[in-house]
This record gives C-alpha cells, structure tokens and sequence, in this order.
C-alpha cells in the first residue's frame, strides 16, 4: 500500500484529554478516533492491527477444535431472568425496549445464549466436548470509561465456552485455553502472568486472569518472588503483620471525640489510638438488611471477599439515614459494642485484641479499652481484609509485591452454574440425565493492543512486534522527487510484495524528517530508507524500531535481509 | 475438518414456522438458530459462509482502494440530531439511555458517523477522494422482522461512503461502487438486477438497487422488457391504461349509501360505480396537518410518491376522530367536494375525468356526476399512484412486468445532504471552502447468504456455489467401519487439503443414506463417495451437487479431477 492512498491522521501533539500512553499513542498515530465516552472508531491502520489480533486468536483456537459462531448483540431480557443475571448486571448492563415494548440487553458476555443453544441442540454425552467461540462486539456500560480502548463501553472479545459431561473434561477444557491464551499472548508479544482472580458476576468456581503489568491497569496484583503465588488484590490472600496486644483489661470506656470522623482524626487527637489499635466499623447493606463489618483500623475491606462473605452481590453502603436509624449515630462514631440487633461480621485480624478503640453509637463519642472477643455480643468471624503492600505471603511468608496490570484475558470454570439454572443437560453413559459441566474464556482485542503499546513504545512513538504490526516494512525514499531514489524505492516495495511481505511505501512529497517521525510513531518494525549517501554506495539503509539500529545493506540483499529478519 | 468434531445440527422436518425457502433450509441444515423475533445465531457452519461472502466483498472493495474501518454501533443521540435523523428513524431505530440517561442509539446505518470523522479529519481537496468502507453490525427495529436473517433486526452490512471534491467526483465514485457491487454479486454466484429507487431515509437526488428476484423477496419492481426500464415499485413511473369518459354534465347528486365503506362495496352496490369510476379520497396527516390525497378508485397510493410530494417523511394515515372533526364523516363516506379548509392533492389519472362518484363527507351517502375540474375547488395535481401490473411503460408503452424480488444492495448518491448538515468542508483548489460531495453504499451479507439459497436449492437442500460455500468438498465412505473405505478417505481427504481445497471429512458411524442426505441439504458442491462397488474397480464416485451428476473418477485421478473443477 502507498501512504498517500491511506487515511492515516497522525497528530504532532498529544491530546489534551488522554492520560495512558496506549491511549495517546493511538490517537496520535492515527488507529482510532473517539466517538463518545467509551467509544471508539477504528481507523485504518488500528484495524489492520486488529485484524492481526483476530488472525492470530482465530489460528489458536482452530487448534484446539474451537468451532467459531457469531452469536447476536441484541439477545431478549427473558433469557438474562432465567439465568438469575437480569438484576445482578445492574448498570452495567445496557438495557432498552423494542417498538412492541419487549426488554432487550445489550449482551456483555454470552453465558446465557450458548447455554441457551447448548441446551437446545445437545442430548447426548457422545456430542461432548464441544469449544463453541465467536469473536464479536461486547457491550457494558462502564461507570467509568476510561484510557481509551482499555476501559471502553464497547469492546471486541474473543469469548469461548465449554461443554463438557463432567468435571475431569471440564478441567481439561480449561488447561486447553490456559495454553492458547498463552500463546496468544507470547505470539502478541505480550509478557503476562496468571493469578487467582474473583469470578464476580460470572459466578462459577475457579478463575484466572492474565495479566500485563502496567501502570495504565486498573487491576491490582500481588505477586510472591518466593513461592510463584499471584492473586489478583480483589481476591489476594495474605499474612498481615503481628500485632502485640497490650495488658489491658479495663472495661470499655465512653470519652468525648468533637468532630472526629475517621480514623486518621482519631489517631492524631489526643487520648485517640493508632490506626492499628482502632476498629473500622462499616455499615454495609445485603439485600436490604443492614450488617456490620469490622476491620482493623489500618485494613481497608476487600470488596469481593465482603460479596462473599455475606453471600450475595447485592450489597451496597448503608445510606446515612439508615444507619442512624438502627444504631443512633453516624459513619464516623460507629461501633459494634452491645449490638445485638445486626449480624456483625468480624475481621480474622481483630480475634483475640484487647484494649482497642472504637465509635461509640453516639455522634462525637468512642469507646476505649475495648476487648474484643469479650465486648462483641456474637461477632461472626470472616476474611474481609483486603491484601495490601506490607503483607506477607500466607503461603511462604516472604513479602508481597502489588502491582498495577491490565486484564488482558480471563479463564471460568463455571461449573453447572448456567446449566443447572438453564436447564441443559445431556444423558450420559448410562442413560442418565445430568447437567453439562461449562467453562468460559474471555480475551479482549483492543486491550490486547493497547496493553502491547504500554509494553512496547518510546518517547517517539509505538513499537509494534512484527506480528501485530499494522505494516512490517515502511520503505521511504528521502526525496520522491529524485528519480532514482523514487523508482528504486519503487522496486524494493514491488519486491518486498512479490515476498508476501507486508509493506508500505511511503511515497508522499514530505520532507524526510516528517516521514521518519510519522514511521516512528506508527511503530512500523522496519523502514528501509533511500537515501543520496547510501544509495551512491549501491545500498539502502534498514532501520530497526525495536532496537533504533540502522545497517546499511545493499541494493540487491535487501529483500532477503528483510525475509530473513522477518521470518 | 471432520464432520464429527462439527457441530452441525441438521434437522430432518421443516421448520414449522419458517415460510421462506431460504429460512427453513439454514435452520434445517443447522446454518442459524433463532434468539429472537429478527434475531438470529450463525452456527459454525452458517458463520463459514459468512466469512467467504466476508472476504469477497472486502477483497473487491480492496480492489477500488476502499480503505477498512470498524466504527461503533452505540452512537450518541447527538450526532443524529445534528444531521435531523434522529426523529426521521421514527420507531425503526433502537434507542437507548446509559447509567447517566444519556441518550444513544443503535448504528441503522454509519453516514452521521463517517461524516463527522471526515469534517474532523478532512481539510483539503488534496486528501480527496476518500472511500471508507466497514463490514459491521447494523440494528433496525423492523415493524415486521420475517423470513429468517432476510428481515432482521440485527444483520451484517458492507457500508462504503465516498467523499469526493464535486458532483464529476462522486459521480465516478458511484460507478466504481456499482462495479464492484456487480462482481460481488457474479461471485457469489448472484444473478441480480438495478433498479431505480427511493433514496427515503438516506436522502440525496439518485439510488440504484441491485435485486435478487425471488418470491421470497418482500420489494416489488418493475421492468419492461423494452426499453430495459427497470425500477423499485415505489419508485416506478409507467402509464395508466388510458379511459373514456362518459358525456356526463349533470351537477353532483348526493345518494344514500347505507353500509357502503370501500371501494368495492360502492361497485356492487344497486346505482354504485365501477371503481374506475370512484375517487378514493385518503386522508393523510403530514406534519400534523390533515390533507387529502385523492386517486381513482382501481389504484393504490404509493406512500414514497406521497411522501416526495408532501415534502416530509413525517406523515401517517389520519385516525379516524381527527378525520370525521376535519370533515364531518368517517372514512369510506370522504370527498373533496367543496373542501377548501384541507390541501387536497389529485393523482394525474384524475385530470378531466367526469361523471365521477365519491363521498359526501356525510356517513352513509356518497355524490355522482362529479366533474374533477369543474368540482374540485383547488386540486393540486401530483403523481400519487402506484405502478401496477398491467400499466405501460412510460417510455416505451410495453406492458411492465412487476415481480417480486430481495434487495440486497443499494448505492446512493447524497450529494452535500450530511456535508452541509454537519459542516464537512474542504478547501478546493482556489482556497474556498466547499460541502465534501458524498455517496454512501450498503450491502446485506446475510441477505447475500440467503439470496443465493433462494436461487439455489432444490427440494433435497441447498446447491451453494462453491465460491461460498462452507466447504468444497466432502468426503464420504459408505461404511467408516470397513479399513479399505475409511483408509482411502483419510487418504483423499489429507491429499485435498494438501492441495488448498476446503474439505470435509464425514466421519460419522451413520448409514450411507443419512450421510448424503446431509451433505445434499448443507449444499457442499462436490461429494467424493468411497463404495465397494466403484472401489473394487480402483474407482470412486464424484457426485456434483449442483447437477446431480455422478461420474466415477480413478482414485489416482481424483484430486486433479477436483483441482480441475474448483479452478
């Protein structure tokens, strides 16, 4: 291709709005456009990296016996209610009406349709296994979308479900794509590690993520140079420091804190306590009954492990009101002291402290000398504590390291979740009816290019690995108005082309310093540059992006040198 | 691939609910599966078709330098408010809110979106011309989704938008597209015609359509052998036989017409007239203003015409209280005799047409002896009347041919409509700034799929061209369990592969007849079958599915024979 005839609207400057470099680097190099919040155009040369992507997904999953389907957007509210999702996907979840006023969803994921089919069209464990993917536009409103195509609204995923008669084949499932991601990713050229992740609103048993470590993530994980373990933070496990407990053994104690909210107030006013030595009590509410959470006063609450302990996803803060209503005060003097009223559920870190300080269920008053196991009246104790940097590893009591990654790719064994709610089942050998074990994989596309980006760039532009690139040559002739720079530059892209390469010739009357900068912020591998110098020696100059190594190499080995770097 | 590591789903009875040809054979030969009303699954093999219609098109638009994009389909209501169709798309658009009740709707078709890239990127005549294409998912909420993927309300589209300096420029972008738009369709093994058409909601001044014919098709057109005159019945213009008028000068005659309400009642109704002789008088409301649109009584209104001529595609059959307050009568009693408070548009048929019957405003009578001209206080003469079969061409008086037939391409030209509306300009050449002259072109991939079935089945199943079909090639052994059989077909199958082909293997343990039956209902155009009777003579059989011819083939011979016929 010419570079004249391709749109490609590179910018000079970053855009005001863009924070992730991804995010930059794509809207500077030409590969997308924005539409609204979360919505992105895919110009020209972001396609053609997409589509290489998809190439390289689609090859990965032929070899293991995946059957490609391209299932609807559009998919009717009733299959979401017999699943049990239509409420748990809350917002997230676009949602309309028809002309005849039927509910439709956009589909986030497709659990419910490939169940839906599995269910109609399998009978028999002899059909078993089956891997049915699609690669297809996914839908979820994000409350906040954010560094461009990395948190976007609208999205491409690969997303592959398996069917299995039983667990064993279930798990075989699950190995099989745990190795196809990680070919994907390794021929993407993308570095990732796998951790123990939630299965949140996909629900199931088992899950992991792949993960690119990056500054532009939204995800946390922790990982342990000791013993391998990695876990995403929202799932993490993790030793938290001892703690000595002071001889006391005085009763709770009533004392005045004027406007003391929170535990930092608490800690700095005087006769207060250090964060350690307070209880964090969060007033949380799980399907419309208000319970207490306790922490100590230096732990934040893990979320999912709340969502878990409490058994339900439909959790939220109690609103003000609320909890003045049951306790007779607000967030800031709270405690668990003499309540009986509420489940109270305690921290594992809080077992066995004495002489800790807490709300009082009085504005502007706590308690001191709290014991806890002996002032609680029925404390149910519970891993609430997120993991955080500090923590030692349970398992091998090595300190943890918490980075911030991109989830590029997440694996389910979703067990009989869908199957048993949905009603597909299949007889087994001995004529019996039982409920097909499922799994389901999720890759993003667009992450997966962004996530290289942050992987692979300098401060000049993009560095795409050869296999993603949207071109693997760029051939430039310093001047195109020069005869014999323009038609040898000419032969070198007809010869590249003959090859199967992939190649563009950059054939616009600019000057070279403007086609070299637009090559580099591009990212393409290789730019094979004509030149007066090089040219008088009978040779063209090759340029490596990876690397900014230029050789000069002659006229007549240039084809093969680049066959052969390009393999 | 193996037919057992497949799944395909054939089902042995029709479809209870699928009229459509083409709809009952991709359900029964597991091509699709219904989701919803209009909402269809593609099946892998169903998706295998899509892919080689897929790569036809794009690879005939890569032949026109059509540059590849993947825009949204979730748009913000805004950008179709700028360019006034988001209250134009009526009912046939999804919309939606997002958590912030922000306005979005679902993409029916891209013009607002390409323009807005173009006015945002585009700022010179040198960067003229441009074709953007995308092959991407379109929503339209049909009032009556049918026939299976040829009326869905989500479907897989080719749409292109040229952007050119001037009318000369658009208009050689126009024919390009229509060139293209013709080697699709040979490809696909499409007979097609163009047609003259409506360009409705799309706007601009000229639209061709290239229809399939076929009863399952829901377009009418019209042709005439002729001259070649060929055009969308809602677009179509053809002469009305001519008619004699009687020597009537009697003054309008009111006359009881108990019961009588239609057209046809009138004529077997005791002193009535034959419905050449009525005027039906239609009472329409445009733009919230009732008027009337009077035709002779054997013809029907064609709703583009009236829209062109009210000047506004908000317009909608009046209800019957706001009728008889205009008026003082229901329908079926209307007239425009002494009407003066309503614009009262008369089809051309109607010009000196006396002797007349029609209604009196008045339930239950009707007036004789009206005399068009003379009666009517101020006709607006309009072209409202439908083509029908037994009119004239108009340009060369041979009797028209209607016939039904599926659109499954429609090019456009839009001239400056959306430049001007959402402000894309370019500089031309003397530095002035002018509108970017635009065309925009869609293809309907599924109708594609489901066209070629229309025309190509026979009462066993589907007679894909092998340009796309879902595979080539099967390979059949009558009897898997017998060595000699299967271990030539393994043989047969891996040597076709070799050689590029696109092949099946039927593996199956079925008897011989449920595994042709098969093969002939998915269509696969070539059926290599391994029997004792051909083998003992070092044979097999070569069955073409598209003749129904089978002629044996030494098994030496076979993959060149194959080679052979595939081109």
């Amino acid at each position: 291709m010419r570079w004249s005839g391709l749109f490609i609207p590179t910018l000079r400057e970053d855009p005001a709005d863009a924070e992730a470099i991804s995010h930059r680097l794509m809207l500077r190099g030409g590969f997308i456009r924005q539409l609204g919040a979360g919505i992105y155009s895919m110009l020209p040369l972001g396609f053609r990296v997409l589509r290489r992507v998809d190439a390289i997904v689609r090859e990965e999953m032929e070899r293991i016996g995946a059957q490609e389907f391209l299932l609807p957007a559009l998919h009717p509210a009733e299959l979401w209610k017999e699943s049990g999702r239509w409420e748990e996907m809350g917002e997230a979840m676009f949602r309309l009406r028809d002309r005849k006023q039927a509910e439709l969803c956009l589909g986030m994921t497709h659990e419910e349709v490939f169940t839906a089919i599995a269910r109609d069209e399998l009978r028999s464990y002899r059909q078993l296994p089956q891997i049915w993917y699609q690669i297809q536009t996914k839908f979820r409103d994000e409350a906040r979308p954010k560094s461009g195509v990395l948190r976007g609204r609208q999205f491409t995923m690969k997303d592959s479900y398996s069917f299995d008669l039983d667990s064993a084949g279930a798990d075989r499932s699950f190995d099989l794509h745990a190795e196809v991601y990680r070919r994907i990713f390794a021929r993407c050229g993308l570095d990732v590690i796998e951790v123990e992740a939630s299965s949140g609103a996909m629900g199931g048993s088992e899950s992991v993520e792949f993960m690119a470590i990056s500054d532009a993530g939204e995800d946390w994980v922790v990982t342990c140079s000791g013993c391998g373990y990695a876990a995403n933070l929202e799932k993490a496990i993790s030793a938290a420091a001892p703690i000595e407990d002071p001889e006391d053994t005085a009763s709770p104690e009533k004392f005045a804190t004027p406007g003391i909210h929170t535990i930092e107030e608490l800690a700095q006013f005087p006769g207060g306590a250090p964060a350690e030595r307070q209880i964090k009590t969060l007033a949380y509410v799980a399907e419309e009954a208000l319970v207490l959470l306790l922490l100590r006063g230096d732990h934040e609450l893990n979320e999912v492990k709340a969502i878990e302990t409490l058994g339900t996803t439909n959790v939220r803060p109690g609103r003000p009101e609320e909890i003045r209503e049951a306790l007779g005060a607000l967030p800031g003097s709270l405690g668990a002291v003499g309540v009986t009223q509420l489940p109270v559920y305690v921290d594992e870190t809080l077992r066995g402290r004495r002489g800790m300080t807490t709300g009082a269920n009085e504005d502007g008053f706590h308690l001191r000398h709290v014991d806890v196991e002996r002032d609680l009246p029925s404390p149910r104790w519970a891993d609430l504590r997120g993991a955080q940097a500090g923590d030692a590893c349970s398992k091998c009591s090595k300190l943890l390291e918490v980075q911030k990654s991109i989830e590029v790719g997440h694996i389910f064994k979703l067990g009989v979740r869908y199957s048993e709610s949905m009603g597909a089942r299949v007889l087994d050998a001995a004529g019996k009816e039982v409920p097909i074990v499922m799994g389901s994989y999720g890759i993003g596309l667009e992450r997966i290019m962004a996530a290289v980006i942050e992987a692979h760039h300098d401060k000049h532009g993009i560095r795409w690995p050869v296999s993603i690139a949207p071109f693997q040559v760029v051939v430039v002739s310093v001047n195109v108005k020069q005869a014999e720079q323009a038609s040898r530059a000419e032969q070198i892209y007809d010869d590249l082309r003959k090859e199967g390469l992939d190649v563009l010739l950059d054939d616009r009357d600019e000057r070279p310093g403007v086609k070299f900068k637009d090559a580099d912020l591009v990212g393409i591998p290789y730019r094979v540059v004509l030149g007066p110098r090089a040219l008088a020696k009978g040779n063209v100059e090759l340029f490596e992006r990876a690397t900014s190594q230029t050789v000069e190499v002659s006229l007549d080995q240039i084809v093969a040198e680049l066959k052969r770097r390009l393999g």
